[in-house]
């Protein structure tokens, strides 16, 4: 649906803007035009997955809008901070191979300027999961896409299914605060082996890819001994731990059965169920998960 | 700047709508045709106060959009809750006599539906003051402020210096949530002798209406003490204190010189600097608030 030639000129650069006020001009005059926004909110350190949220904003809306921040507040280990990969060279060039139509990529000062001290949060969604083991996160998550949200105002946001729980929380938030944008979740790009795809995956060793994929066949199995066997959610669970512990997965923080809408853990697959899984190899935090029923 | 002929149809009442989706078709009507939308957020029992915020509106909108929503959220006592006064019908009444152009009156379950789990948070300036002594109320005033500035998306919305901090805190919220509305404080509207409007006045017997001017009148003189005669902002309290003891009032919340950006506690009148006050006579809380230099 992009109104710009993306075939002919496959190469050519989106524009880039710092502060709210372009954007803003930028988007509302495309917005007077008649055009659809769609927002890619990113931490950048883009690949295939992200790419994939750019094309499907493309089926939907005139115009893609990408933004790029690494945002401080949802880091809850500073080591983790610092570590993130940023190139932004690197990141526009493969906005231009899909056609994006804008990079919004802020400073810290434009997104937190001083004396910031508004804070969104979900109850309930950001308890379990992710929420236990990194505290903050999502309160620094909610309101970061809140902000990118209301700067922008677009039509549609696009969320990889990959952070599910992360997705949940900001179609809540969005919800429970009229955010005038639909929140569109976009399924996971893996790679060949099943691995989901990560920005944190350029940190495994050699040995440790060649274990990360085993995270995806787990639940993979344990789908099938839950559906087709009538395992319980239980026995499916302990089986899958002591799986990862052997393929070399350290600490695994979850792997569990959940619900897609609350979230709650379940005995049984029922429908619109989920298994949710984090899990460590060295210094590499993974998360993954897989639709169930 | 109203286009409604409001002088030639004094009576005529506002329009009202209960869910967010019609209230979003007229403003978006109304923006199409290229109207400036002023949202006045109250929750009814409205005095003049409220009408002079409608016509502070619309001297710089086309259109005046007033909310009523008893807001459950920002009451610390379920007792004041249940005691606010509700009147539907007088109060289109008095929106009809200022030529308002739509009341949004939403039900609670229109405002929170199932499962409402998202709250915003200002921290640093709701510390002090009513954020003291009234636990969880800026919480909900900023939830619902947020939700009624999303919902209809204004060019500027209107609040009284009465509630001064309310107001600054949300101009902070709006500002670090980059709502893209206009955050403008209207000034005070008092009774002859001093007394700030307020929903809550119709509850003072007599004697104590009699008592209640004294409030404003000893931040008057606190304030000539101060500027004057130079008295430090801790010789004005106590004095102020002991005054409004005498006249009858039982419990002095606060009595303080702050700034007027951050709040913060000053010891004596500098630039934009003002009084606070917060308290009691019988069951009825009253606040005030007075600009010092």
């Amino acid at each position: 649906m992009s109104r710009e030639a993306t075939m002919s000129e496959p190469q050519r650069r989106p524009g880039v803007v710092r502060s709210v006020a372009e954007l803003r001009d930028l988007v509302s005059a495309w917005r007077r035009g008649g055009d659809r926004i769609g927002l890619i909110p990113t931490m950048g350190a883009l690949h295939e997955g992200h790419l994939s949220l750019i094309r499907r904003a493309q089926q939907s809306c005139h115009r893609s809008v990408a933004t790029i921040f690494v945002n401080p507040l949802q880091f809850d280990r500073p080591g983790d901070l610092a570590a993130y990969p940023r190139d932004e060279a690197l990141d526009l060039e493969r906005l231009a191979e899909v056609g994006a139509d804008l990079l919004f990529a802020p400073t810290p000062e434009e997104m937190y300027p001083p004396n910031f001290s508004t804070g969104v949060m979900v109850a309930g969604l950001t308890e379990g999961l992710c929420g236990e083991h990194r505290p903050g996160h999502f309160g620094g998550v909610a309101t970061v896409v809140t902000k990118l949200l209301l700067q922008a105002l677009p039509d549609e946001a696009f969320f990889g299914e990959k952070d599910f729980q992360q997705l949940r929380v900001i179609q809540r938030m969005a919800r429970d605060l009229n955010i005038p944008s639909e929140i569109i979740g976009v399924e996971t790009v893996r790679e060949a082996d099943g691995l989901a795809l990560s920005s944190r995956n350029r940190h495994l060793s050699q040995s440790q890819r060649a274990a990360a994929p085993t995270l995806y066949a787990v639940m993979r199995e344990m789908a099938r001994r839950m559906t087709d066997e009538g395992e319980s959610a239980g026995k499916a669970e302990a089986w899958g731990r002591r799986h990862l512990s052997e393929a070399g997965f350290e600490k695994i923080e979850y792997l569990e059965l959940r619900d897609e809408e609350k979230l709650q853990p379940l005995d049984a697959p029922v429908q619109n169920s989920r298994l949710f899984a984090a899990a460590w190899l060295g210094a590499v935090r993974l998360i993954d998960n897989l639709k169930v029923a």
